[in-house]
């Protein structure tokens, strides 16, 4: 069970080690994080990732191809030509193409979501529309070949699903208890169709301004 | 707010990167990852990552100081004295000192939860207690100053309540809705007491089998 990720400057990293914690204890797993250049790479937090392999040294033929978000490293790498290239090659042999939160819109990007039911963080849903998948409001989607999770904690559900798909319901039932996914969200306030409407307007807000990395991020 | 979390050879990264996904997004907040050394650490998954500091340059009055768990990176991290020698200097000047998952073992090596109410890993409640903790089986604690998540995922509703604590409640709503924890979790088997015995069973087994790190592993 070969596993490639993708991982870019300033990606959000809680999109990604949702799945990747709870894949690596798949058996058989062979993970690798995929970046264009073997050099560390630049999270929205203060870690600091290295990559495992490049576009060219990466698996020719991953049983799993992912792609994880970010607040707006996503738009950078969407608009890169090698990163496509290296999505749109990889995804002509994966057995499954996916993706959490907004990595849906560099899936989208690499034209690989045309005509699928996908989803993607809250607010990114129209732009999800736009790379013609038609955006679904589900914590996670699968339709035909294609997974995506929502935003950035629904990389959990989603690799715990993935799991039951490939491996089996008893072993994402092992999986899940190995995490201790049992949450208990101290508020009720983890997507629009609950929080208050303020809430909401307040994250819109922050997101607009978080649109451009900050000055001092390398 | 200056907030020191510990990394270790082969720690279990989605322990960290609930609370520090959801640190970052605090008001003025400012993150280091602290290791030993300046040199990359291996995690249980394919990730590797930089620290920031070292045990001499990481903050000398940290508002947070946090601590993660591992399957097996645990017990060698809580048997070197340097660490344990970090944590409890910095920990006289820390707000507040804090883990998740088996975190709470290293917190418990260094003398700091004795006589304090803390949770842990479901698997690892008994250990905890062999710390002078009284082990509680909730999905975080907060004690004094003292604050501990369960295992692995709880991090993330522990990462919530921490921020409630600190910014107060409409500041963690607002982080709740950014990252959208709204969980949907596939199945309910995210703790003993709802999963399955033959399940429990598989996972027990399957630490006791991870309790030393594979040979392949740097």
């Amino acid at each position: 069970m070969q596993i490639s990720m993708l991982i870019y400057p300033h990606f959000t990293p809680l999109d990604l080690f949702g799945p990747l914690q709870i894949w690596s204890q798949l058996p058989g797993a062979s993970i690798e994080l995929v970046a264009k250049e073997l050099k560390p790479i630049a999270t929205d937090t203060a870690a600091r990732l290295l990559p495992t392999h490049t576009y060219e040294t990466a698996s020719r033929h991953p049983d799993i191809l992912f792609a994880p978000g970010g607040t707006y490293g996503t738009y950078a790498i969407s608009e890169d030509q090698a990163t496509l290239d290296y999505l749109n090659d990889r995804a002509q042999n994966a057995s499954w193409i996916t993706s959490v939160c907004t990595g849906a819109l560099i899936m989208g990007a690499a034209g690989l979501l045309k005509g699928y039911r996908a989803t993607t963080h809250w607010a990114a849903m129209d732009q999800l529309k736009e790379y013609g998948a038609e955006a679904v409001n589900e914590r996670w989607v699968i339709d035909r070949n294609r997974a995506s999770g929502g935003g950035v904690t629904a990389g959990i559900d989603f690799g715990l699903a993935m799991a039951a798909e490939i491996a089996g319901e008893e072993v994402a039932r092992m999986l899940q208890l190995a995490v201790e996914y049992n949450p208990a969200p101290p508020f009720n306030s983890g997507h629009p169709d609950v929080a208050k409407p303020e809430t909401v307007d307040a994250v819109l807000a922050g997101f607009a301004a978080a649109s451009a990395p900050p000055a001092t991020n390398d």
